[in-house]
């Protein structure tokens, strides 16, 4: 499928979504738009992704060579932003899909349902759940795969990118893997998925569930995508109904090199990391055992010295083989997650 | 406000929120309706709660001796039972606002809506989060009151009556306290509440924290009703999102006397009573120490002698004074939690 995917302003520093797709989907890239860097293309900003060149707006790509667009970023809020207006309506009119993970549904958005129809386009908000979700019946654990959890320290810590990365090294090592997506990017890269921090809270281990449910038994090895963190202030309840719902055999605890409080929430400061294993491994234990087998520390701002002692230093804290999956191979964590 | 409660052919066994209505609620009784018991009176089969008759439907009551109809009984899956409609219809055409806690929502209904915009009367579904619900700021810690938490072993282990039970005891003793309600029976007693289990999962803490906020400069002690268990394999999502949203004090852990296995999920076996008390406390922690200073156990199904010795085992293994709310007085909770 060809996608042009819409970052404009944003790329590529506060286009999460929009660099995750390019770096992890199947997609074909067409093009970014971004009014800003217009004229440019992705490998002048981000070497090690998808290229594609960024054009100014919709108008500037052929119908013939597009099957989407997607929303590759999102507004603090998850509004929809009027400047996007025009790039959404030539999609529509040029016969595109739209695929969105704003909290804005498009589909109720009168005129872009009425040109969908007209035009027999989707428009698929990732942002919405499905309506037949239910609570869990604590069955996860029956599948056959093996279900490797990436937990974190607290949110944006990167167990997105860790289950993507684990995954795909898996695979390329002749491993049957396969991601469970839970959040919009993750849905984007996949093409499927429950966005579990908008199901109702009771649930959420159930939607996680029917997801495990329904690949467990095509997989080997199951690498679900993590939410939040278990002392989130804010978001705890998506991260424990993920633990429980997924009821993992392997945890992989994800956490930012030099990170002292929660993000967005500076007055709680993180618990040692020591007690983080102790806190998942205990309340994951009455519902399924699951040691914390690996770490994945994000070293990105650091220099080459300082990354390497930050990731010796979460390896010693854990009592666990550790990376930087980005900046360094995944080998060892394979080793301890896969045997 | 007078009200009528809808129970049929379920009271009062199978009727827990007629029941916790008549026994906690200000609302003034008129009857029960159950066709299958009509011509006897509450008190014929619950002593120690609010009396009234029981009668066949609302045409047997006088439209001038009535405020409201409330839906005292909730069928698996929470749907409407066709065989209540007439009721409902007889209450909207005597000018009786109707109050449910149904999955199913009344406002939903074109004839039920209808109705009550021609009698100008409301539709309470309760169950319906408000539409104004947001994430977490983590500031439930900040209000003037002392917040004390009602947690459990398992789902339907007593977690409202214990809430309601101890703010009216400590009401009596002369302490300034109110119940912050999270669930339907909860919300119908207390006239107001935020149903969590329906709100969004990334919300769960933060509908938690605006009850607190909303109520927490007004009293000297919050008593907040718990939900599920944190180790429950479906629920516990529900469970976190409460315990970091509420940012307790204290917590009171509540257990049924004799029950080895989650309620409805007989292969996971419940953990011993002192590691709930670890991983409640553990998890609370870094976002609120909150330490369990008091139990309280559901023995019922106990003669006397056997409860005397649950309560004792049970305060023995929580390393805490312990009840039976409903069977003996709460002096000794009340002296843990209002120091």
């Amino acid at each position: 499928m060809r996608v042009a995917i819409l970052a404009h302003e944003k790329f590529p520093d506060r286009a999460k979504t929009a660099l995750g797709v390019l770096r992890y989907a199947d997609y074909d890239a067409a093009a970014v738009l971004d009014r800003e860097s217009a004229g440019d293309r992705v490998s002048d900003y981000v070497p090690d992704v998808q290229d594609a060149p960024i054009v100014e707006g919709m108008a500037d790509l052929e119908a013939d060579d597009l099957d989407a667009l997607l929303i590759g970023i999102a507004p603090i809020g998850g509004d929809f932003d009027e400047s996007w207006r025009e790039d959404v309506r030539t999609a529509l009119e040029y016969g595109c899909d739209v695929i969105s993970g704003l909290h804005y549904f498009l589909e109720d958005d009168e005129e872009f349902a009425a040109l969908a129809a007209e035009n027999d386009c989707d428009l698929w908000d990732v942002r919405k759940p499905s309506d037949d979700l239910t609570v869990a019946d604590g069955v996860a654990g029956d599948v056959d795969a093996e279900v490797i959890l990436t937990v974190g320290t607290d949110c944006s810590v990167g167990k997105m990118t860790v289950s993507m990365e684990l995954a795909r090294d898996a695979r390329e090592a002749g491993y049957d893997a396969a991601v469970i997506p839970t959040g919009q990017t993750g849905i984007m890269i996949e093409g499927w998925g429950n966005p579990i921090d908008r199901v109702v809270s009771d649930f959420t281990a159930g939607a996680v569930e029917e997801m495990i449910v329904e690949k467990g038994d095509e997989y080997d090895y199951l690498f679900v995508e993590g939410q939040g963190s278990i002392v989130h202030p804010a978001y705890s309840a998506v991260t424990c109904g993920i633990l429980h719902g997924a009821m993992p055999d392997k945890l992989v605890l994800c956490h930012v090199a030099g990170r002292e409080a929660i993000h967005g929430y500076e007055s709680f400061p993180l618990p040692p990391i020591e007690s983080y294993v102790d806190l998942y491994e205990d309340l994951s234990a009455p519902v399924s055992e699951a040691p914390v087998v690996a770490g994945a520390i994000n070293t990105a701002h650091l220099e080459d010295e300082g990354a390497r002692q930050a990731v010796d230093e979460y390896a010693d804290d854990l009592g666990a083989p550790a990376t930087d999956v980005i900046r360094y191979d995944t080998d060892d964590l394979l080793e301890a997650l896969l045997e």
